[in-house]
Formats: structure tokens, C-alpha cells, sequence
């Protein structure tokens, strides 16, 4: 089922009409779906409806301070039904994508759903979807939807709100972001966003171990090749050991590849728990885009940014693949 | 003498009326120096004016690319009020900064002067003077003028501009980022700004030696101190050596020692060509300013980022002197 895309008054209006509601985001959740949920809910409450997040995954620490105050479920109730008025998805693109713990069912019938995200192909079974790609975060869109229904926007909201338009947009470093984006950002901080907060956290936050571990695979584990072109990084098990760090909080590790002066693809490849290769690509140069690349080997993503995982082979053995890949773009 | 300064509505209107000037600013000139000289530049120029810069020293490699098609001039005319009907100098706070070069005096007074700055306590002596200092950059100051006085503004003077807000903002990662600032980036956009051109100048042209020094830098030569609340790296001659380093390029290693969590201080020491010791200073939290602790030293700087040059001492002196004056607010 493709569910009709709504626009975006309307689909304010039916948020308005909402009293009381549970909201889910994706698994593993990052600045934008943490900031779209939490917001959302705190944005209900300081409009006198209310709202509760579903969360079975503990909050990243670097979050959590984020989420204080925000009523947050851990376990998902049996019958949703029973006790809200309708579901809310946000930044959520697929229906397997949906974080709602054990023993819930998703999508499901007995219970309305309203869908709202900026990832274009959302799949998301909803009664209600409201998808809008132009916008750089899920959060730009609910503060699109509070100025629609003229709702009050509390620090709270703000905070969190400006949270995912920030961790989405890079802090307005990469192309999504649009004098839309930046506006609504200042929009943010007239309501009290407490920008210093964000800001601590998401970017003045990097535990010591983590940049030691940074700086060894830059030094140790780094590859450039074509003429500088090609960053790409194989990142040892005994590394993760040695600063016992954890891959999952790595997704901005590929930064540093990117940053080099020269570089126009970007690689990062770690081995998973159950022994396959996850590669993160990264394009800097619109000619070599790495979406059709990591498609080409079964994985996805955007044109600039995408990534696959592949089976059956060891972290050197992906590397050789991916280079062969690499040397028909470069 | 202290100018009086002017309300921002009467200095463009001065601005409106020059025809044909020569536009100066600080020594060592950073991205907003660059974005506002050469974007005042091609402001002017967009809108049916003459206008040169004058730069004596050459535009640091990274920005070269943002001054092409500008009048440069790398030597000052002898007798300039001949040529132009002003001067105007921008985003320089004090009359010895003004990068001239040899032979040129600056103050004088056989030119007019028109003064456009955001630092406080700017002291440059000019017939008109218009400091902003709620402005986060002194580009901020020109969008608004240019709109004041109805001026169009080109896609090159929209892209140097908005160079000068990010770079000034820390691409809005900075205090000084407000409501205001996120507006006028969101007009340059409008006008067509490159922003792909600026992040990849500012943010993905790292060289490869300078990653290589940071990565050495934060593993080797940083220790942190009173419980991880103070991080200090002191620069050895000899890593600068080794990767063929300059400090003068060096302006965004602190960020390296500010990011990591916990830290409240950070410093950065290393030997200038003269002997002396030049201090930076960070501090990332409001009740633990570095300004009067710089100051107390002979240095100077706002109260989150500040600096000194400490003569007669070698480097482990000088760290033990600000180790001390550091234990006063840890």
C-alpha cells in the first residue's frame, strides 16, 4: 500500500485535532529522530494535548540530557488502542525501520497512524503520511506544522527541534541545507532554543579515548590513493579493542576521511559482529556520486552519502572489491 | 581621537554615495577580513561602483579560489586620495592592524575614511565610523547596508559574504550566532551564494600533513589536567618540522583540544620565530573565562577565546605559568 502523500496543512490539521498520542521513531536513533519524537511530544504538551514517546533502545548518552522531562515509554503497550488516539511516526522511512520493542506489531490496523518524514521513498504504512523531501530534518517539518496551527513553541520544543535540524544538516554544512532551513533555525532561537546546549553536546562531546582512536586510524589505517582522490580506512577489530570503542558510535568517523584536502570518495569498512564487511561511502565531487557504486554491490543510500554491507568476505577482501569499484569512477 | 558611531542607516547612506574606493582590512586576514573586503568589492561593482581592495599580503592558499575577479592591488597607491574618493576599512579594530603595507599611513588625513567593524572597543580613526558589535561578522553588517540602500547583491558578492558569516560563526556553531545571522545566510542563499564552494574551502581541504600533525598533536603533546577539565598541548618545534607545519596556519588546532568531553580549559602553546611563547585559549564554560586570565598575563581577547605572548621563557615555562594560573579557576 503507497498511502497519499498529504499536504502539509492538512496534515497539520489532523495533528491539531490529536489528543493524546504515542510517538515512534526509527531503531537506533540519531539527533533527528530523537529531536523530531521528543520535540513533538514536548511541542503536544505545551499545547495542552498529550503525548508519550515510544523508546525501546536506552537514549545515546550524548543525548540523553536532551530527553529529561519528555515522558518516555520503554516497553510499547499492549493495546495501543486502548490508551491514544493515534500513533505518530516520524523520520521513520520503512515499516521494518520502526523502533517498537518486542511484542508490537508494526504497521497494524486497530489503531490510526500519522506519518511524518523528509526521506523521500517513506514506505511507512499510514492512515495519514505527509512526506516532505525539500526538508533537511523531520523536525523542520513540525515546526512548518506548529506555524500552520499557530501552537506555541516552548524552549523545550525549541531545543529539541533545533537538535535534529542541527544533527541533520551538519550543523548547515551539507547541501540540504536552505534559507527554508536556516530560518526555521532562527525561528528557534527567538522561542529559546538553547543553542550552547546542542552545541556542547552534539560537536564539544568527543570522548578522549574516541579522538586517540581517530587519530590512530588516520595515521595508522588510512589509505590514500588515485593521486589523493580516494581516502579509504580499514578499521582493525584490535583497534575497537585497544580504545574500546564501539563502532555504532561511529558514524562521524568518516569525517575525517572527508575532510582531506584532494579527496573525492571516501571509504570507512569495519567488521560486524556476525562477520560481514559494513562499508560508509562518501562523495565529495557531484561527478563521482558513490550512490550508484554501493547500489552496484547490493547497498543504497543517496548520491553523495550511501553504504552497503557484504557477506562472505574479510575486511581486506571488501577492500579490493570496493577498490576495484572506486577505480572506474576515479 | 574615538569617532562617534554612526547609526547603520546614515553609514550606508555614505556608502551609497562613494563612487570609487579603496577597501582595506587587518594583516593576517581571515575569512570574514576576505569575504567582507572582497565582497564589499563586488557589491559595489554590482551595483555600478568602482571599487579596489588593497591586500599587501598574499590570500592564504584556501581562499584564493573566492578572489578571483576582484581588484586586487598588492601595493597601496602613493597618493591615493588622486585616485579614489575613500578609504574603507572593514573588520579591523585598530589603526596599527590595517594591512597597508610598506610606505602607506595609515591613519591619514588626506582621504576620507569609512570605518565598518562588529569588534568592540574598535578604535580605527576614520571620518565615519559604524561598529556593530551584535553583528556576528562584519559581512552581516554590509548585507544589511546593501539592503538598507536597496543595493542588488551578485551571486560572487553573496558567496563572499556568506564566507565571512561562516567563518566568522564557525559555520553557526559559535555564540555570536543569532537570530539574525541564520536570516541574512538565508538571503545570501537567495542570491545565489556558492555554499558548496565555502564548506568544501573551509571544512573538507584539510592537507594531509596538517591531519597527520593534529593526529600526532593530540596523541603526543596534549595533557589533560585537573580531573580532564583542562586540555594543553604544547607544540614542539620539532612535529612542526616534521610534517613542515606552520603555525600561522594553525588558527583551528584548538577546536582539536575544545571538542573533547569534559574539558572546560583548553590551551595551545608553541615558540614563535622570535623566541617567544604564544599562547591561545579556550574555555567552554561561561564560569570559567579565559579573558582575565589571558590579561592577567599581558594578553588580551573575549572572555571564551583569548591569548598571550609570554617573552623570556622556553615552552615548559611557559606551561607551568599558565598551569598555575589555571588551577585559580579549576
Amino acid at each position: 500500500m503507497i498511502t497519499r502523500n498529504l499536504d502539509i496543512v492538512y496534515a497539520a490539521d489532523i495533528l491539531r485535532q490529536l489528543d493524546n498520542v504515542l510517538i515512534l521513531t526509527h531503531v537506533k536513533p540519531d539527533g533527528d529522530a530523537l529531536g523530531s519524537a521528543l520535540g513533538l511530544a514536548a511541542l503536544m504538551r505545551g499545547n495542552m494535548r498529550h503525548a508519550k514517546v515510544l523508546l525501546p533502545e536506552p537514549v545515546p548518552e550524548k543525548y540523553r540530557i536532551f530527553a529529561e522531562g519528555v515522558d518516555i515509554l520503554t516497553q510499547a503497550p499492549e493495546n495501543p488502542e486502548d490508551e491514544f488516539d493515534a500513533l505518530i511516526v516520524v523520520d521513520c522511512a520503512a515499516n521494518e525501520r520502526v523502533a517498537a520493542g518486542a511484542g508490537f506489531d508494526f504497521p497494524r490496523e486497530d489503531i490510526s497512524i500519522l506519518n511524518i518524514d523528509h526521506h523521500p521513498g517513506n514506505a511507512v504504512k499510514a492512515e495519514w503520511t505527509c512526506v516532505l523531501p525539500e526538508a533537511a530534518a523531520t523536525a523542520e517539518i513540525l515546526v512548518r506544522m506548529a506555524n500552520l496551527i499557530d501552537w506555541d513553541i516552548t524552549p523545550q520544543a525549541a531545543t529539541l527541534l533545533l537538535l535534529g535540524i542541527i544533527t541533520d544538516t551538519g550543523c548547515f554544512r551539507f547541501s540540504n541545507t536552505k534559507p527554508e532551513t536556516l530560518r526555521t533555525a532562527a525561528e528557534l532561537l527567538e522561542n529559546d532554543a538553547d543553542q550552547a546546549m546542542i552545541i556542547d553536546a552534539v560537536y564539544f562531546s568527543m570522548p578522549r579515548s574516541q579522538q586517540l582512536f581517530t587519530a590512530e586510524m588516520v595515521q595508522t589505517h588510512t589509505v590514500l590513493d588515485f593521486d589523493g582522490q580516494y581516502a579509504c580506512a580499514v578499521i582493525p577489530e584490535e583497534l575497537c579493542k585497544k580504545y574500546q570503542f564501539n563502532m555504532r558510535d561511529g558514524e562521524t568517523l568518516i569525517e575525517s576521511l572527508r575532510e582531506i584536502r584532494g579527496v573525492k570518495i571516501a571509504a570507512l569498512l569495519y567488521q560486524t559482529a556476525d562477520k560481514k564487511v559494513k562499508i560508509s561511502l562518501r562523495s565529495k565531487d557531484p561527478e563521482t556520486p558513490v550512490g550508484p557504486l554501493a547500489r552496484s554491490l547490493g547497498g543504497g543510500g543517496h548520491e553523495m552519502a550511501a553504504g552497503v554491507t557484504l557477506g562472505d568476505c574479510d575486511l581486506q577482501g571488501a577492500a579490493a572489491i570496493l577498490r576495484g569499484e572506486v577505480s572506474k569512477l576515479l
